[in-house]
């Protein structure tokens, strides 16, 4: 047919080969949905001989990326291969060569967007990428064109299923960290090196991506303050849930806009507008915070056992938004796994036989020069409560000093634990301070201090929470 | 200029307002997302004294709905009058007048949706409609364009804030229905005669459009089974709690199609396929369940503390998705009030404007001929495991004589509590029992029997449980 959207896969790996199995199993569901047949002409692949999954069509299999990129049957290049080497080559030739690209590629968009977008502005192509972030979860399409009329004024996400898992495995079963990450390991959560996953990497990279949709800022991911979950003790875990809370792991804007107080697990402060960076950042100099400002950052974070977020178990990814006119809306479901990262990808190449896919893209400016206004603020200027949780030797005055530093950088304290020691064996006990709103800058400075206490056993643990 | 979009809007109450108030106050803004101008050009009223907020244009107002309808320079009308009435004139005048529409008229779209979108296609133009159901939270985007890979297995959703309200205020604060109600009514969050909320109309009203997009079956309201929130006794609540349940208000659709077994709070049963209708619906002829069928029903639903949909608390709504390859993905936020809906009109028009409505509107077919060969089923063969208390004689031989009725419809019993009366007066004492799966038709079956005991004192009352 003459209409018929024609497709290439490059990389055919398990989401690819789940891209496969619905663009072949439900040719008929998908051609009624777009309005005309999509047919996958081409599949390259590094390996002809490795074994595949039976629905692969051996006619389509090569390893020829340039046959299938010019190939005039094809209108589409779906890139799957992932990174930023030769899935950069593909996208930009592919575009070069008059087709639009579909990707799941978030390391691709966060570290080189302005290039692709720019070259697919030239080529008059378009690039859409709903399965790069948040995998089955729509959060692209809400974003770009369901919220359009918003002004984003904060995100809370769960990005990372496999850290999301780990913190729920540890949470409620009681596992330590290496054991729920071998847990994950085995289930095929998590990857055999899951430096990416754990450390707050995967979700920078994602936060990079709405970051842009949402403000129209091209923070890469390497200067978005992240914190992992590597180093997160058991005991931490057990005294949140002391205090009612749940940790997880969360990538978070926040804007100076100040989203109404204690609103449903979105924190109430906003970025400290008075705050210098004289301190903070000593290299930096010292600017008043733009209006438009928005601070970006991956941490752990606690989260109250009844807030949204803090509900989401396993390897399920979130996404709270809070838009200027609509207020809060929450979107939830897998983040990762082959059916739910091909249902992305189809949705993609079925907007774009439809043609929707087009006027978004021409429409969205994605990493143009045309931004928001938008600046980024470093995450020292958000205001939040903070979880400290000190290991302090068992002695009078130990409570004055600690409280005294907070003080100083008017700090003050909501609530505090200290058991009593198990044995008194003169060893360090720990101290678990819950404050009442602070600049993370101000409170980081504090913590210099009573890091430098010498009552004080070990650096502070502490983390921001969400309410 | 030239290439503006020039809207009117018929209709100025709360949601009205709200739409000009972004229209007017963030223009640049959403000519930005939109790549061209909208401009508001006329606004139409019943009464011109009446007072109005001071972002109104004086100048635009008019009571004269053929002048904005036919103004060459008006290319969409926003119809938020609402009802059947007035309301489908102004859309087929408009639509005639070549015209596209947006509405937040759910009512309308249920009622009158195939005459309607009939009407649109003759005219060549588009109908919108995202704030027609669960205002703020852009469903109906989800279902016609992300999910489109997607065939929808089941459908679970909190859709009527005013009852989710009513029952939050009821399960934690241990509220009567009448002091909920009152305090509902008190807030703005339930009308003066509450009717059309807690008792599921609507509710199926929006259940009916969802399953208009999911399944291409074009149900009438009136057709789609419903049990209100209104008769909901605070022992009943209080029971749930104890087994660890909270009761919300669902619409819900069932395929045929087995989701996993108790995959995050999605019933396991699916549709029983073996039930015969004799008995159930003695006016319909005996047939086998067809392959694609959909049964929907709008209830109190017993869901676990743990479900996502038990989390959603106060006026907001969420929709709950199964879909065949993405699985389970939710959607959640405020489903009503002047800015969250007003927030999905204006991405109507902005979708209107960057020309991504009028093709989602052509390939989806919505209300046509071409259906998705799903036939609409009884609930009664929806299967479930069922809540059922009753008010019972305090005597020997009582639970013989139910558990019996029970057995001779093959539906086995998994819990049952029965406390000891709190004063030993005669009197009848509740008995809960929880079933496992069964057909609903079998169940009720049951029920008549049960209740034809003498030594049932009142009406047996029962739900459907959510695992």
């Amino acid at each position: 047919m003459s209409d018929t959207l024609g497709i290439a896969l490059v990389g055919c790996g398990t989401v690819g080969t789940g891209v496969a199995r619905v663009l072949l199993a439900h040719a008929e569901r998908i051609a009624q949905r777009a309005g005309r047949p999509l047919a996958l002409r081409r599949i390259v692949v590094q390996n002809l001989n490795k074994p595949r999954d039976a629905i692969i069509p051996r006619e389509l299999l090569s390893t020829d990326i340039a046959a299938a990129i010019h190939d005039p049957a094809v209108q589409v290049v779906v890139e799957l291969i992932g990174g930023t080497g030769i899935a950069k080559t593909v996208v930009l030739e592919a575009l070069t060569a008059g087709k639009h690209v579909v990707t799941a590629n978030k390391a691709l968009l966060a570290d080189c967007g302005g290039e692709i977008f720019e070259a697919a502005r030239q080529a008059e192509r378009t690039v859409c990428f709903e399965a790069a972030v948040a995998g089955g979860v729509p959060i692209i399409r809400a974003l770009g064109e369901s919220l359009a009329a918003n002004q984003v004024t904060a995100i809370q996400a769960i990005l990372n299923g496999t850290s999301n898992f780990i913190l729920t495995a540890m949470a409620e079963r009681n596992l330590s960290y290496t054991a729920a990450l071998a847990e994950a390991q085995q289930l095929g959560y998590a990857e055999a090196d899951p430096t990416l996953d754990v450390d707050g990497s995967d979700a920078a990279h994602k936060l990079a991506i709405l970051a842009q949709i949402s403000f129209g800022v091209a923070a890469k991911p390497h200067e978005i303050a992240r914190q992992g979950i590597e180093t997160i003790d058991p005991m931490d875990i057990r005294f949140a849930h002391e205090l009612g809370y749940t940790i997880k792991l969360l990538a978070e804007a926040w804007t100076s806009t100040r989203t109404p107080n204690g609103e449903r697990g979105m924190r109430g402060g906003g970025l400290d507008t008075t705050l210098s960076n004289s301190g903070l950042h000593p290299a930096a100099p010292h600017r008043p915070t733009a209006e438009k400002a928005v601070a970006l950052h991956v941490a752990p974070v606690l989260l109250r056992h009844t807030d949204l977020l803090a509900q989401v178990r396993g390897a399920y990814n979130a996404v709270l938004v809070y838009g200027d006119i609509v207020g809060e809306t929450l979107y939830q479901g897998p983040g990762a796994g082959q059916m739910p990262t091909a249902s992305s990808v189809v949705a993609d190449l079925i907007d774009l036989a439809v043609g929707r896919a087009q006027r978004t893209f021409a429409a969205a400016k994605l990493w143009s020069r045309e931004g928001r206004g938008f600046t980024v603020e470093p995450p020292e200027r958000v205001r939040s409560r903070f979880y400290l949780r000190l290991l302090v030797a068992d002695k009078p005055g130990v409570l004055a000093d600690i409280t005294r530093i907070l003080a100083d950088e008017q700090i003050s304290i909501s609530s505090l634990v200290q058991h009593e020691a198990a044995e008194d064996n003169g060893g360090p006990v720990p101290l678990v301070i819950v404050t009442h709103y602070a600049a993370t800058g101000r409170f980081r400075r504090a913590i210099e201090r009573i890091n430098a206490l010498r009552t004080v056993a070990a650096p502070a643990v502490f983390f921001s929470m969400g309410d």
